[in-house]
């Protein structure tokens, strides 16, 4: 085992609880126009539509936002109340980054005996900031920021760092983005859930049978787990 | 000389002149609300401010178009003109990449000698698009798309490929972003300047005192200035 990766959104730190809530402003910016029903399945598709033409994280959250404000309301939207809506989209670039209970003292075990990476999906300017902001920055040797995680993008880190997938665990908590891909080049993944999770990130159980992973419930449980991995390899 | 890296935009393809089109198609859209030169203004300081928070990019610009217009309309403009806007700054992420004469050529003589990597700022999704557009990633042994081009930013390239400076060459259109600070860190820099520059990436003459790189005109002239280096230091 020579490259620990770990997820950054959800993993490291509360990330989408964020985007919930810049969501339901939204919805009350515009309750008087329009249903919240409706509205959150128009944003979904907005949200769907953009990502092949925008990608991930705040910018993209913030276009669909006011295109799905500008749609339900016929375009008569007013100009203030989009600046009211790109405003609070600005919250998803500022908010201070609450660190999950126990992620330091985890992140400061193990980057003493293993090689660390983020390896996350999004905005480059977006999750650069957020690692900034966390204040986790110097546990990672390597941080890398990819468009999508699938398995074509694993294959290239795995390329770049010059590692066999044996040689790789990746740790997260999405299961479409973390987890499927890297169990199906070979590697290990390690599965820590969340309670909220994105529509886009979820996948049906039938896509988990036979699939090998681990799961555990909380990241302090990493560091008996790795290092008794590392003691397998050695021994 | 290990590693030869090449800016992307406006130095393998053309990229500012599509900017400076959308923007001129905003001073349309306003032109009943506002005279060209005030737009022009209040959307640089716009682009300035915003890129803080939001970086680089075909996103970062169309916000910023958004909220120039809510500003300059004193909020009154309509959810159906923002929707032109928007669909107007869409242009950026999808407009047909046209590649400089001789690039090809050159990329390909010189990836057949040296390893080469593109090596540019701005946004992931946006950059990666461009790339997989333009037909050019096959030349290119890897790909780095950073937040911004400083001397940081060049020290953390070396670092990672763990290079020495003399060992690296790269070559763009921007002094600021591709030459400056190269030469700084003590690496090599080409300069291939291009017709049009951003204002955010002009540099005084001043800046350029006592600093050591070449300038060429054209792409072509790369292949006799890298082989020539080359056998320098073979010999």
């Amino acid at each position: 085992m020579k490259l620990i990766a770990f997820d950054a959104d959800d993993t490291l730190w509360v990330n989408e609880p964020n985007y919930v809530n810049v969501k339901e402003k939204l919805c009350e910016l515009l309750s008087h126009h329009i249903d919240q029903t409706t509205l959150s399945q128009r944003f979904y598709d907005a949200q769907m539509r953009n990502l092949r033409v925008f990608g991930y994280g705040a910018k993209s959250f913030i276009l669909s936002m006011i295109e799905t404000a500008i749609e339900l309301t016929n375009g008569a939207i007013t100009g203030s109340e989009i600046q009211q809506i790109i405003d609070v989209g600005r919250e998803l670039v500022e908010f201070p980054i609450e660190v999950f209970d126990g992620i330091h003292e985890v992140l400061e075990t193990l980057s003493q005996q293993f090689d660390l990476m983020v390896l996350t999906k999004g905005d480059l300017f977006d999750q650069e900031s957020k690692i900034a902001r966390s204040g986790l920055g110097h546990y990672f040797k390597h941080v890398e920021i990819v468009s999508e995680k699938n398995e074509q993008a694993y294959l290239g880190i795995l390329k770049k760092y010059n590692l066999q997938p044996s040689e790789f665990i990746m740790i997260g908590n999405s299961l479409k983005s973390d987890i499927l891909p890297v169990v199906h080049i070979g590697a290990r993944a390690i599965h820590i859930p969340y309670a909220i999770t994105w529509e886009h990130e979820r996948v049906g159980e039938e896509y988990l049978e036979g699939k090998s992973f681990t799961t555990v419930d909380n990241a302090r449980e990493l560091v008996g787990l790795l290092e008794k991995a590392k003691t397998r390899e050695i021994a």
